[in-house]
């Protein structure tokens, strides 16, 4: 099984937590790919160098600066510095970001209805590279930057639809719109891990202990209806029902702190 | 033959300049490996973060504070525009550091008699993930940014003895003063090609069209005697010498912009 576990700022931002969590995923068993956000270091960059940081819809509007400074942070100190603190757990890593082998091509996303300048969404998945790399027992760990191949661009890439793009095309899905056009055809077993604020999709927001352990379609119609996933869940949880539906064997949504559990105690999203 | 290439500031500061040798570059034939250095980016982003840029001898001391802003320009910003610009010149780069895979581990210098912190020097090269991704057929791009194992540290280090330390390593040598323990036993034949502001070694060094084409110990001996050969292109002579005697078959002294030369337009140094 392919393990995918995707962190975000939470994590990134907070440096005892990040060794800890890179601790536990150092010791989880068998081929895994991590994928990290870029956290607040980016907007502290942009406020020292006056530019300025806009969000629309809580996703960054990447002008030509801020590209150069998310390529920066993410791609350089976010990156290599868990790609450090990986090897020193002993586990094998290798940074990596969308451009590198073509790793994940992305086109540029439309300026209508917002420009959200240079973001991307992704396209294609080099499988055969991911494939080659996993099989020499490197770990990889992926920055949300993409690449236009048509283009020549990077691109800021959403840290969650990265995760699930590589995801569903390691498991022999499309992870885009249009074709996929890898020669080499990859279908492994996958699972997908985000990894988040809180312990998994609570019954009850204020109580963590109220982890639901499994959802499936069905129920999560059921729990919409109940206003018990609302929010900035919806997206989240659509994104991950993609993901099952494109091929994926299994998503789970749960904390960091715990990914050394069985079943990562948290929430199981199945077919 | 296996091509390691390094440019300097000279070429990565210079946008222009930088986008032709890219495509000169991506039309080398064979196996090849870009190591860059890092250019004045970094002295920007320490200016604006208000960190002090103190240089000894012509190379930067690197504080804590430092070796972030370094890891995010070379490793970040300058790796990932490179590989950027090959790709969309038809080369299937991927950009790469110290850390990762282990690719270059180094050890921190001795705080004696100059501290420049964290700065250090190979020891190793993981030659068998270089050969296996040259063997995939891609081209390996080097930021200038090597890994203390022990530590499990980040370090900043001169970009020409990374590219000498490749070289060397890749053609069977030892790279580093301590015993190499890489259990795949690679040895190629290798070329290195240091490109500076230079056509090449010149007899007078107003006279551009006077390059000395190839050059062998003794008359680097007798250059020396001459007062031809001075200042800042000794270390680089000594360090090309070095490699040489260590098993690499060829190292060229030259322009990035007669990287598309027969014979690179440069100075030749042989055995």
């Amino acid at each position: 099984m392919l393990k995918i576990v995707k962190i975000g700022g939470n994590i990134v931002d907070n440096p005892e937590k990040l060794d800890r969590f890179l601790v536990d995923f150092a010791a989880l068993e068998g081929d895994k790919i991590l994928v990290h956000g870029g956290g607040r270091v980016a907007t502290t960059i942009c406020r020292s160098l006056d530019i300025e940081t806009v969000m629309i819809k809580g996703r960054r509007v990447t002008d030509e600066q801020t590209l150069k400074v998310v390529t920066m942070v993410y791609a350089g100190l976010v990156n290599k510095t868990i790609v450090g603190k990986l090897q020193r757990a002993g586990c094998d890593a290798i940074g990596l970001c969308g451009a590198d082998g073509q790793l994940l091509r992305s086109v540029r996303r439309a300026p209508q209805p917002i420009d959200y300048g240079f973001v991307g969404d992704p396209e294609a998945v080099n499988t055969g590279l991911v494939d080659r790399l996993l099989s020499a027992g490197l770990t990889l760990v992926t920055a949300p930057i993409t690449f236009d191949a048509e283009r020549g661009e990077l691109l800021n890439t959403n840290a969650d639809t990265v995760a699930s793009a590589l995801a569903v095309a390691m498991a022999g899905g499309n992870p885009g719109k249009g074709a996929s056009s890898d020669p080499v055809t990859v279908k492994r077993e996958v699972e997908l891990i985000y990894c988040f604020e809180k312990k998994g999709v609570l019954r009850n927001v204020d109580d963590e202990s109220s982890v639901i352990p499994r959802i499936g379609r069905g129920e999560f119609v059921r729990l919409q209806a109940e206003g018990v996933v609302a929010d900035g869940m919806l997206p989240k949880l659509e994104n991950a029902f993609r993901a099952i539906e494109n091929g994926v064997a299994r998503v789970v949504i749960c904390s960091a702190e715990s990914i050394s559990e069985p079943g990562y105690g948290g929430t199981t999203l199945v077919k």
